[in-house]
């Protein structure tokens, strides 16, 4: 849809937040999901200027079968005094396999003279030789106008002429950025107006939530004209984020009526937000608009029967639209087509099977319900189904027993961890040490493994994540762990979930090493 | 400030948010950050519907003293068929000792059919005759005009007529309530630019945030002529949550030059935002416009010389304005006034001590860096205080050691702690056991302690609160541990951090006895 452009950030400007590192497979991953929401864009990140994005681009042209989405690759204009086709900056944009490139220009005169240390004259020069150059070398040129709203407010001349050279030299979008984020919804407006007036160009906007009008100064400029959107999932940014992409979206379908998505991909929303949240292991919050997990919770009480009647009366919104829930609970978005797709991949088809599907839905829904995750522990997720289909779930080894001691003496602190395991008809009974329980527990339960199956000295545990997934008052909030596990080639993700967060780490280690047993057993 | 005012819901409307549960001792914490912020108007919640909140306006009027804000009551207007004056729930209203009564009524015609179940007609009369009678009574009453975006799409005439009726009976305000929260600014705009053309009635407004819209919307209204908004802190509330009542202002004050608090008192509000954070336990979003800790964190890199040329390059608004900080470390909140005030509290005259100020706030600093916070625990916080003033910190026994084994056998899973602690001449060794590991280590130290000390009898674990302070990758992320401890009389909170959540509940459980003795002591 080049008439309307979704345009997600999620991999480069989301990826600027606080405390959010992406490996090069997250990122593989996250641009799965966000194809198949129906984006028309994915920034993929700053090839050149980072290794891991430049790894990135490397990869997606091999991995990524992106069936609604291109990929755009972000950079920044020429340096100064060098021709754009001599800037090896601009070579690693030209070479990313991109189709589109999106090109940061400064349009603010201040940020030219005392972040660029350069004249007006030149930062226009370098805008028109890399718009120039790229769409020589057949690549497509967007424009984002950087501190576009401040540069307006101080030199609205200069700033409109950035744009002009820009789309004289072939760009086909001017996404004017709120970059420090303190517009609001009536300002954005007028400019907007004043730009697609004075200029002709075509307008993108890119805004970040500062005064927490991101959403709502996103509308005001497609309001004003803009046909091109950017933001990211889960409003993921530097300071107080971006523009929420899914908030944008369904306000522009549900509430204003048009058509930005491929027909139907906007229930995939709730879905894919929380699929990324995992990635990320930012915890979705639960009030965001549209996919939080409460965003259609209601406390009934009183209206119990008047919901009855009419559950529209007290909802903005059929929640179906964007594939949440009036009853909100997540387990229900482990559909039976998602189980049923899962299950071809591991080579059974489940279509003709339906006690078998719904079987494995009740359990995922019984799981969920206490505190599992499947979108993200895919092994778990196999392993589960494999125990529903074969009726028997892989087995290697069968743990007797565990035990770990945790002290802290005059000479320090010191945690072992005990266990006691039968594999390959043998028992063993070895202890390991580490910084806490869980380093603990993984060292003694991988050195006994090992005896029986030596594979397991090729695996190891790559990422781990501690998430207390409620934040009730009291002793009995529970803990998810997330265990990643590879064995060099592949990796997977494995859950478990416990009021002791040892016990929640050991169930998860536990698949971990069953999971990549059977895998190599195949 | 009558001419315009802030009205907060944090403590009605703000509760309402699924997870969320405050006491009565939290509600009347949580208004005197309010009244500290300078907000008009708290809504304390609804007397005679809920025990707990006829609770808070009886402890209200011996306990609290406002500076700035005055307390008012929730509730509806009175049951169809009955009189006012009759109304036991109307009665709690009239007797709840706040000066302004907030009357909720229905201004949707459908609603009145489908949830009230009675007429048209007869929800006027209800509006009519509850607010006549509480005026007669002394109260200041203003409307909350629930479902009123909705009603006025329906049903115009009627919607207004709710309105105007409670304006002949002596109502103030009529906040204009998208209960279900689906609107956008535009659509605000045009409605309350209607409603005062046509009624003349003073327009409030009262926004959630389904669209992500909800500060764009309250301020569209108030550009519309609203002069009264109602939000909560931290944006706090059913489903998606309440308009953010700080980000409404800071825009008010900030971007549009209105003075709607107190002078200077924009000041507080990220101290403010976070404290009451504490009191919920919800975990502060980093990313919450103007006081989120990430609000104004910059990834300096290549600007970095730009910033020091001028950091207003990079920044929307000066930090200061709201409390915050650029370089965002929470730990410069806790200024040299506020550990002044605390020392007179303990009986110190700090002011004529600038080096042990300033060596208290550099170890506040510093503590907090690494993850303590001592908003909350303030016996924490006294402890250090103690012993930067007198040289010594309190202590009442001695921690040789403690140990924790957890197992899992076949008989079950197992968990004992063991401390060596030596307290009053003598040494002790006790075991307890528990359902985990701080629950054994609990039990075991304070039977130790009891023998030395017999108060500790006395002494109860009332909230033990654990949070995963960064959402890093990793296994290093942190825990913070509260822990309320009680005497019956009094409690007092205490905090301990560290990458094991055993040792990080240690660390505050000691703090908690010791605190408790030496306040018993004295």
């Amino acid at each position: 849809m080049d008439n309307f452009h979704v345009y997600d950030t999620t991999l480069r400007d989301g990826a600027q937040q606080e405390g959010l590192n992406l490996t090069v497979a997250d990122k593989l991953a996250i641009a799965r999901h966000l194809d198949g929401l129906g984006v028309g864009f994915i920034e993929g990140g700053w090839p050149g200027a980072n290794p891991k994005d430049t790894e990135f681009f490397r990869r997606a042209q091999q991995e990524l079968q992106l069936q609604h989405a291109q990929l755009a690759a972000f950079g920044a204009t020429r340096r100064a005094g060098v021709k754009a086709a001599d800037d090896p900056l601009v070579a690693a944009l030209r070479d990313s396999g991109a189709g589109v490139v999106t090109l940061v220009a400064k349009s603010h005169d201040r940020h030219v003279e005392l972040a660029l240390r350069t004249t007006l004259e030149e930062n226009l020069a370098m805008v028109r030789d890399t718009v120039s150059h790229l769409r020589a070398e057949g690549q497509r040129v967007f424009l984002d106008a950087e501190h576009f709203f401040d540069g307006y407010r101080d030199n609205r001349a200069y700033a409109l002429e950035v744009l002009s050279t820009a789309f004289e030299a072939g760009a086909e979008i001017a996404a004017l950025c709120d970059t420090n984020g303190g517009m609001l919804p009536g300002w954005i407006q007028d400019v907007v107006n004043d730009v697609i007036e004075s200029t002709g160009v075509r307008v993108g906007i890119h805004c970040h939530n500062d005064t927490g009008c991101a959403v709502a100064n996103t509308l005001a400029a497609v309001d004003a004209g803009a046909t091109h959107v950017q933001g990211t999932i889960n409003g993921y940014g530097e300071r107080t984020g971006n523009a929420d992409l899914i908030a944008v979206v369904a306000n522009l379908e549900l509430k204003l009526g048009r058509d930005v998505l491929p027909a139907g991909l906007l229930r995939e929303a709730t879905r894919t937000a929380h699929a990324i949240a995992e990635v990320t292991n930012v915890p979705p919050a639960s009030r965001q608009p549209y996919v939080g997990s409460s965003a259609f919770a209601h406390k009934a009480g009183l209206h119990a029967s008047a919901i009855k009647v009419d559950p529209m009366l007290y909802q903005h919104m059929d929640p179906i639209e964007v594939g949440n829930d009036m009853r909100l609970l997540v387990s229900d978005m482990a559909g039976k087509a998602s189980i049923e797709l899962k299950g071809r991949e591991l080579g059974y088809d489940l279509a003709e099977h339906p006690q078998t599907v719904a079987r494995v839905t009740a359990k995922v829904k019984e799981m969920e319900a206490r505190g599992y995750t499947f979108e993200a522990a895919d092994a778990s997720f196999e392993l589960m189904l494999l125990e529903e289909v074969e009726g028997t779930r892989p087995s290697f080894f069968t743990v007797e027993s565990w035990r770990v001691i945790s002290e802290s003496r005059a000479v320090g602190e010191e945690t072992e961890a005990t266990v006691k395991v039968h594999a390959g008809g043998q028992r063993y009974v070895v202890t390991g040490e580490g910084n806490g329980p869980v380093n603990a527990l993984d060292s003694a339960l991988r050195r006994a493994i090992a005896r029986a199956f030596p594979a397991v000295a090729e695996f190891e545990l790559t990422d781990y994540k501690v998430r207390l997934y409620d934040d009730g008052h009291g002793t009995d909030a529970k803990t998810r762990v997330l265990i990643e596990t590879t064995d060099g080639d592949t990796s997977w993700v494995t859950v478990g979930v416990g009021e002791n967060v040892i016990q929640a780490s050991f169930e998860a280690l536990v698949d971990g090493l069953t999971f990549g047993l059977w895998r190599h057993q195949k």
